[in-house]
């Protein structure tokens, strides 16, 4: 594929555009001809297969299966849970005929999953022997973008997972909720190296259908939350609207309680756009497709068999030692343009071998973070190559650690609030008294929302920040894609 | 799940509704409420996913990597190759709105993505530095279904992987479609234990808009072909649709040449079909999601301490050996119970414990394909389920392969032709002079077309079947799924 090197725009200066030049130069993804649709290419798709791996190897482990439902979903399944109808009808792609003839009843491409699979649900499920049934999906969703297309964040259509899990009741299904949100946690903060706000959505931002939701939120560099992950217990509301019942163990009748718990490619949107620099994307080595590149640099316009033959000999090393190294041994190249482009991907770790090395008999190795170089001697390659990509997955994390804390505003008064959403944004912690109008006002005046309920209660610290009666929980407000 | 066990008919007297019990009832897929649907559930997926692995880290080997390209395609873009409109155009769902938005043109439900993948690698190829391009995807499909549902063979939407590449030349693009017809080869035969013809299709029967396609197909125990996975050098008729075009080392712009390639979960169908026996499914080792099922056979009414501990230690020894092994020590089922359950669900070995079996230090290994059973000491247990698992493979194959052969008669005349066709079905071999007329013509008279024209020329043996002219080919008959 041709490529056009190097990002024009610094991402201090143009975040938007500088996203934009990085996810489409560095070969993550394009845009579709059809208006809000994107196209995920091989590099971003292998980025994909890595959060694809990690999950779903633990919710294997976990007991869950995985299986696929239907696209199409009829009108009235839609129709069936009135809250989830209403919310989400506005953005469905709705199919109405096909072939030559016009459908009966108007199809609806799936925008989420719950009505098509809790229909079937409700014919497997007989008993309480039948419980916990643990069900995965990977698959995409469409829902229409009115708001302007951003690559992997906002997009007509994105692939992701959707989790759908029937109980026996109110307990096992909290347990679920809770599990799933850690795991999720673990992928988010440990894998993608991205520190993660955990807690309730309000009734007002919750899950449409849902008795509560879980969320995980980021902070982004332009001071824009990201909701990463959300895991919802969905009451008893889905198994009414389907009639999901069981036969419990005291022989009587009961409905049957549902979760539901999903994460998209807006996670690689997050990774690109908190980890990424001016040269190009910076690729956590634990989701990065490739780890290390080794690069041969032989005296110019000479063969240079020696520089290329220790080059694949360390690569080799590397990837029997189960890293993800590759050999850069195209010709048709120079050095320094395999350096750009790497950089660009995002590549953790790179590694330099020149005469000067052989003579050495050391490789000269650079971190893709710091940019630091350092010589290392060829035999110590495989453990100082370990350490250092350690040491990169740590640092991706506490660097975007220190800048959710510096993100983080208390905010005692409506002005102090406004001030921060409007000038610097970020997470505003308030007090808040739990009334809606509260939220509805801030949120039309300001356009930030409670993006999170911390799981535990922090300390109030003031009246609301709103209204100023008393305040009785500590939440956290922002703006957010 | 709840399950009804066993099978009510028997796979000679009633193909058809067997095979509906064997899906539903083993867990494989379910029938969604939208007519012409179906649900691949969490057994049946762990199916797909022992194929796709299979595939997909063959077609990686083979430089080929994923990508995802959007669900919805333009009208206009499904025009823009004529014959491949014309093709597909009766069977596409049409999404004609988006939420309360009508749409300003019609987008199609992907019956299949060459267009929307070539319109963007018109944009992404400048130089032939930038060929072959190799780029495989997992999706779905959907094309309308106006007869008859049959699970896996026969759905209005289906899963399937559909490969697509770009080559500099005609050479480099036949040489992709025989290597990809190989590695279909490799799964049908060696992994799934289907026989196959390999061969070109007629002019009638190829890809709409290929220059030609390469086949594999099997017959199935009703005397019916079923084509199970197709590889097309489309030529440069997309090319030019699309503007694809590369700049060649010798400077001048070249339209490029396109290759495209799928199989689907109809696959699953024809291991269904073709191996199942009346007591269910019989899955070939190398895809079966359990390979071995070991069930310990207590005292009745006894703890059974002993033979459950035993029967755990033999599981643990076949997962270290890397066998897919289960230990079913579930409770509140009776031993004949599970042999039921197992057996339906077509595990190739059942390995039971017993209390004699304990004292002997020997277990009692059970093959699904045969029902034999052989008591074995227990410290072979590894080598001998290795040893078992190839030899169920191998039989099953040899036991389709005989079948196959069975299935196959020579035709000299169209008397005969239409006598085998219209009696036991199978695959009629019989000469063709190559003109369609009379191939329009058999399809007319006796549903049959011509499956496959072998790769190497076979011996012309009659003058052609149907119109009595010369003959120049010898070609395969039958009725097809």
């Amino acid at each position: 594929m041709s490529k056009e090197i190097g990002i024009t725009v610094s991402k201090k200066d143009d975040l938007s555009e500088w996203y934009t030049q990085v996810v489409t130069k560095s070969g993550l993804a394009d845009y579709a001809s059809v208006k809000g649709f994107m196209i995920l290419m091989p590099y971003g798709y292998s980025v994909w297969e890595k959060i694809k791996e990690f999950l779903d190897k633990r919710l294997k482990a976990m007991g869950h299966n995985n299986a696929y439902f239907p696209l199409l979903i009829p009108e009235s399944f839609l129709r069936r849970e009135a809250e989830h109808f209403s919310g989400f009808t506005p953005e469905v792609f709705w199919v109405t005929s096909a072939g030559n003839d016009k459908l009966g009843e108007r199809l609806a491409i799936r925008p989420t999953s719950e009505t098509v699979i809790y229909d079937s649900y409700a014919k497997w499920i007989r008993s309480w022997r039948d419980l916990p049934l643990l069900i995965n999906v990977w698959n995409s969703v469409l829902r229409a973008e009115i708001k302007m297309t951003k690559l992997f964040m906002r997009t007509s259509e994105f692939l992701w997972q959707e989790g759908h899990t029937v109980h026996a009741d109110k307990e096992d299904t909290d347990a679920e909720v809770t599990k799933i949100l850690e795991l999720y946690r673990q992928l988010i903060e440990e894998q993608l190296a991205i520190p993660a706000l955990a807690g309730y959505k309000t009734d007002r931002e919750k899950f449409v259908g849902a008795l509560y939701t879980m969320t995980l939120e980021s902070m982004m560099p332009d001071g824009k939350a990201l909701q990463m992950g959300t895991s919802h217990n969905l009451g008893q509301n889905f198994s009414k609207a389907f009639e999901i019942k069981y036969l419990g163990k005291d022989e009587q009748t009961h409905y049957a309680w549902n979760s539901s718990w999903g994460v998209s490619w807006r996670l690689i949107g997050a990774v690109i756009m908190l980890h990424g620099d001016d040269r190009g994307l910076v690729m956590p080595p634990r989701i990065a497709p490739v780890q290390v590149v080794v690069v041969p640099i032989p005296y110019k316009n000479a063969e240079g068999g020696d520089v290329v033959s220790r080059a694949k000999s360390v690569a080799e090393h590397l990837q029997k030692a189960g890293i993800s190294a590759i050999l850069d041994d195209r010709a048709q190249y120079t050095p320094g343009w395999k350096f750009n482009e790497w950089e660009l991907k995002g590549v953790p770790v790179r590694i330099e071998i020149g005469p000067r090395d052989v003579s050495r008999q050391q490789v000269t190795i650079v971190r893709r973070d710091k940019s630091e170089r350092t010589a290392i001697p060829e035999a110590d390659v495989v453990s100082e190559t370990k350490k250092l990509l350690d040491a990169i997955q740590s640092s991706l994390f506490e660097t975007a650690s220190r800048a959710l804390k510096e993100a983080t505003h208390d905010a005692r008064t409506y002005d102090e609030l406004k001030r921060v959403i409007e000038t610097d944004g970020g997470f505003v912690r308030a007090c808040w008294c739990t009334e809606t109008a509260c939220e509805d006002r801030i949120k039309d005046e300001t356009g930030a929302t409670i993006r999170v309920v911390p799981v535990q209660d922090e300390q109030v610290f003031s009246a609301c920040v709103c209204c100023g009666k008393t305040a009785k929980k500590v939440v956290y407000f922002a703006r957010a894609y």
